[in-house]
């Protein structure tokens, strides 16, 4: 598991039977907003509702057929389980999900709907860690992280080779940062620009993350020098509380330019704008909500930005659960 | 002001400088859910958030330069006042929109936001037409009805003829009746497939409409043979309260095989669906309703639908007004 094994051109080519090419869309309302022209990869319409499916897809594609047989398992927030839940079934292999007590009802059961076995735990990374060792020692499960993967990595990728493919040429690209696959695998795809279309560019977009104030232990990292975990904040953005893995604080440390941190009513506010302009069901974006803060240098004119994912507890809406 | 008069090929000209050519997206949850391959043309993401801006987009182009000079009215329940707004200003013309105290925020803000003066007035359509008919007298605006005129017809029939062209032959195409524009456009440009495509296809797919059964006054209409009035009642989907049109009932008479009339918790249900499974944001979906309805035969296998605009309230998802 290393940098050397993230290969974002043959991920693509694997996860394509499996994810959509989701659009990128452009807002005039929000630019005028922003002050900026803003690219939006709409990863919210990808299959499982985020992201996910194209890191779970590479990593299932790329697994051995002895290991396949015997079952993957993931411990997540849920968007992974759901994405897990949905390759695996794709490729009939069997898939289980340790997921804690308090993740949003609309992500476990998402997980369970696309055909992962739930194994339910107490809140905390530790708590998901242990009972997921605790079934591979039983069964022989692959874990497949959500993060901390080259292969899953190199599959979230392939969001960031298609939005420059997409995209004219880009200034920066801003991405949030919980465990950091998605931004780590921007920043081999920007190395790897998959496209001619991309090669002919000839531009190198800055990679910005965005990290919601109460669990920027990546910005904190990067301050201090060395990986910092998890620290058990509280934040909208359920996605992110994740600590920042260990492959992906390495390629985050040598290709992001800088991490912005953002609070809480930003994020709301951005999601709503999303919500109310562009007619999108979004999960909390601190990425757009990045955009408006003083720290992204005024010159990066084209902004590519990722919409992660759309599952929502939309409970308060129509009532009912999710 | 005849059925002649509208030629939806011409208008698909008109109005393509000032329109989005909308996708067409499907859904597999939705397709089990439903039991049809249903293709959704997405006017929820069309400019000002609704499919009226055709409509007004090629009335405005298709005015005289001596009455576009004076001005331009309408009364509407906001989503044609946004849309007349919004092609106004992009002409240069100046518009004034008449919309009743009991409109919903979201929609008379847009309107306002999108250029047009906002003249308030009591509930009910005899008070808007009413003031409509004072503000002309003084002013010599000329009166863009939100339905009951040729052109707008002619607009908005571009949504179905991109439809045709976008999805593959469709045994069924399935819309929402107020006043009956879109519907009536529909007609037309089933008769008038502007390109090769639609054109190759062979199938003429039969056209069914869609109500709230609060206010099923075209559904009423067929089956007394003669056009009746708005019912005054109430319902979530509020776009749909105005009474079928003259010229529109004449087309729904002629080429609408059926109503279909929906509650409205199958209304919301059908709404709730398409924001957790396509994560759109999208009014009240009538059509969509429809497609559960026992009425819609079997062998429709492929139907067509149109999400007909994206401005909800969002005051009680967000806080504050809209």
């Amino acid at each position: 598991m290393a940098i050397n094994d993230i290969d974002i051109p043959a991920a693509a080519r694997r996860v394509a039977p499996f994810v959509h090419r989701t659009p990128t869309l452009v807002c005039g309302g929000i630019d005028r907003a922003v002050g900026r022209a803003v690219y939006f990869k709409c990863e919210n319409l990808q299959k499982t509702g985020a992201f996910k499916a194209r890191g779970a897809a590479n990593a299932l594609r790329s697994l051995p057929a002895a290991l396949a047989a015997k079952g993957v398992i993931t411990h997540s927030s849920g968007n992974h389980a759901a994405a897990l839940g949905y390759a695996a079934a794709a490729l009939e292999v069997s898939c289980h999900a340790v997921i804690p007590a308090d993740a949003p009802a609309v992500k476990r059961d998402a997980a369970a709907r696309y055909g992962a076995v739930i194994h339910g735990c107490a809140p905390g990374m530790a708590a998901r860690e242990e009972m997921a060792r605790q079934l591979i020692a039983r069964h022989g499960y692959t874990l497949i992280h959500p993060y901390d993967d080259a292969a899953v990595v190199s599959g979230q990728g392939t969001a960031t080779a298609e939005l420059l493919a997409q995209a004219p040429p880009l200034d920066a690209i801003v991405l949030p940062i919980g465990g950091g696959g998605l931004i780590s695998g921007a920043a081999m795809a920007i190395g790897q620009a998959t496209t001619a279309a991309a090669a002919a560019t000839q531009t190198t977009p800055a990679l910005i993350g965005a990290e919601p104030a109460a669990v920027s232990e990546a910005a904190q990292s990067l301050k201090q020098g060395r990986r910092l975990p998890a620290t058990g904040g509280e934040t909208i953005a359920d996605g992110l509380r994740a600590g920042v893995g260990e492959l992906n604080y390495e390629i985050i440390r040598r290709y992001v330019e800088r991490i912005i941190v953002v609070g809480e009513d930003q994020i709301t506010q951005a999601m709503a704008m999303v919500w109310r302009r562009m007619k999108l069901v979004i999960e909390p974006s601190v990425a757009l909500a990045a955009l408006f803060a003083d720290e992204l240098p005024a010159d990066y004119r084209r902004v590519g930005v990722i919409l992660t994912g759309g599952n929502v507890d939309l409970g308060r809406v129509f009532g009912g659960d999710g």
